[in-house]
């Protein structure tokens, strides 16, 4: 399955429909310093969720080319609704390991949960498609956990308009967190690459006993488990390279994005696929 | 510049990126109920606020051709990112009469304010493009007009989630609306086809002695002038047919949709533009 002229020199290729995608390249930039990275946001064709999934593994394959032609020695699907939907179309073409983010949340989860209850939070697509859940049934080994969904389809404006810490998202919050929170859940998925950014808020309402599961964090921890597994993990001690692409008009990718990333985003270049 | 082909039992032809063009229709529907409707929201590529100039008028430029090619004696362009950036081009290809939003919301307010001081609020696209504040000068002889704008951009995901009349809906009014209330308006254009359904919340918060412009039924009354006007009111009596195209998984339209519409759509069909 691998290709052979992966080397541990080549980057790792990071894609979303969009810009949530960079709180994962946030992540790996803190835990894997040293990696080249290239990120592809096809923000003129954003938002996937309302898209068919047709249309969307078809999307997912002309970025997995445009990535795989630039030599990445492994693939990060930091899009929820692509990896809920076009995984296995992805991964026939990949060609390297594929890391997505749906499973690596799922498996922190489990790995994380006292008490077998498990909240899920998301986009109404991603909680529609089920995805969270069929990732949990498949390392379930002991059948017994149960698992809670509620789509919060205000998050993503709410971040993209900066209101982190506004009384207007609380009030949201708690209103969307209501119930699953009475069922007792010890971990709660940010099933969202935007949903990082509301970590403090969300751990306020749902109270220390309950772990979030950053799932941005999750794929890098994963990522970081194959490289070395693979011996894949770029020796080089110099300044790593990271490669922004996106599909129109950066401008609004280029603003909104440095919240995500934490820091000033580099040259931004619009490519189309 | 009239198309030859035109007539009065020709239909009319509205297009939109997406869903909010439907309270367009069903402001048409409600004063020209004998006409005809094509309705076309390009599902598979909204939003367009966040693409390039040249990009949106390429579509605009392929949804014009599709509806010229189903005999429209008026074209209404229902989405004020396309009336903003791309009216122009859209008027080369169109060969009949042309309404947008924009315009007709303007010229409307225009003509009810009395202090001349008007609101305009919008997407963050709409009221980055300043394309109301063009208009107004266009149609303002006397030179006196003062506007103030704010974008809105948490309005169209609390339409879409159905929180019509929800406090943290009136909470986020508040707080939008705040700035350009001091400015003693005496009309605010409602400058996004999603905003109609929030009328009463927001009539309300600025209380009765602001005039709401809804820009859809501003274009309809346009409509049925220019109509009168041209002799080409359709003189039918029958049931009137409406037809809908979108690009894309038809069921969000859908399921939305009737919120827009006031009643149950009909059959909905996919295309590819």
């Amino acid at each position: 399955m691998l290709d052979i002229s992966s080397s541990p020199v080549g980057p790792i290729g990071i894609f979303d429909s969009g810009i949530g995608g960079l709180t994962v390249v946030k992540a790996l930039m803190a835990l894997l310093p040293g990696e080249d990275l290239i990120y592809v946001g096809d923000t003129a064709r954003v938002p996937y969720g309302v898209k068919s999934p047709e249309t969307i593994r078809r999307y997912a394959g002309e970025i997995t080319e445009f990535l795989i032609g630039r030599g990445v020695k492994l693939l990060i699907v930091a899009c929820n609704t692509m990896s809920a939907v076009a995984r296995d179309s992805i991964s026939a073409l990949a060609r390297v390991p594929l890391i997505d983010v749906i499973e690596a949340g799922a498996a922190c989860a489990l790995a994380q949960t006292r008490n077998n209850r498990i909240g899920i939070i998301g986009t109404p697509a991603t909680i529609n498609s089920k995805a969270y859940l069929a990732a949990i049934g498949r390392f379930d080994g002991s059948g017994e956990i149960r698992a809670f969904s509620r789509a919060c389809p205000l998050f993503v404006p709410l971040v993209e308009e900066g209101w982190l810490d506004h009384r207007v998202t609380r009030l949201i919050a708690q209103e969307y967190l209501a119930s699953i929170i009475d069922e007792d859940i010890d971990v709660l998925i940010l099933g969202c690459t935007h949903y990082p950014l509301l970590k403090p808020l969300l751990q306020n309402i749902v109270g220390p006993g309950v772990a979030l599961i950053d799932s941005a964090q999750a794929v890098a921890e994963n990522a970081r488990r194959q490289l070395q597994a693979l011996q894949m993990l770029n020796p080089a001690s110099g300044k790593a390279q990271r490669d922004f692409f996106v599909t129109d008009a950066p401008d609004h990718f280029r603003r909104v994005g440095e919240a995500f990333l934490g820091q000033e985003l580099p040259q931004v270049r619009v490519i189309s696929l």
